[in-house]
């Protein structure tokens, strides 16, 4: 991958750390997410689906980070990646729109395929790593969970 | 309107309702929204902008109260219409792609408008009440708050 940087290794590897924490440990859903500042390398927040841990609708991997990263301006997001075990969903795309995440990079997108068109429609750089680790515990979960994941995704 | 329902009233003002605690009793961002089941007519819950109450960059009206319902199957939000006072933005309206709500109510798009052409060309109406109410406590809000509400909205 041309574009890839050497965070990334780190990005996505507390990414992944997560879902497992989620789903081993808290028995929730196996996606996490992880925020890295491109410009200083920092590791801003890492996140977990919360699902079934708080009951909530919203908490996916990807705005469970945010949520526990706190309020940011603009200008942070900007300068950020985004890390997610898995392909962004609608409502987790959409927060990258918001806030205007230019660069995301996505452990795997075989289990569930987000709205990638979309955000590439709007100027996101995406980079599906295609990482084993990510496709089979989603894999292990789905064939075990298959109302849960549904209801994760808004289908019946 | 010719889509109008009877519930879209309560449903718009109980959205209005959130937004004035937020912003009058609370201190923070004054949107608001409100979930009827269409079938049902039963207000599901209600929910404003939580960015400063909790400090949250997740928490918008709309976002907030599906958190508040909490856990619901996607049958549920297929038949539901949800209220908000203002249209809504990328993550929210994703939110509503995600779960399927084919409908929804907004009080006004003057102060900001949202991502309703994405909305409409997933197959959702969108109808806007351009409610004076909804305008006049954004309007006060901006002039008084620009760079909290330039956060809200990740600009700069």
């Amino acid at each position: 991958m041309s574009d890839f940087k050497e965070q990334d290794i780190l990005g996505i590897n507390k990414a992944f750390e997560q879902a497992h924490i989620s789903y081993k440990k808290e028995g929730g859903i196996p996606i996490g997410a992880c925020l890295i500042n491109n410009l200083t390398g920092e590791v801003l927040g890492v996140g977990h689906n919360e699902r079934v841990q708080k009951g909530s609708p919203i908490l996916h991997g990807e705005t469970s980070c945010l949520e526990n990263i706190g309020r940011l301006p603009a200008k942070v997001y900007r300068n950020c990646t985004l890390y997610t075990t898995l392909s962004p969903c609608a409502m987790c795309s959409g927060t990258c729109i918001l806030y205007d995440i230019k660069r995301i990079v996505v452990g795997e997108n075989k289990t569930f395929l987000g709205e990638e068109e979309l955000l590439k429609s709007r100027g996101v750089e995406l980079i599906v790593v295609d990482d084993d680790r990510c496709k089979n515990i989603m894999t292990e979960f789905i064939e075990k969970n298959p109302e849960l994941w549904n209801e994760d995704i808004g289908e019946e």
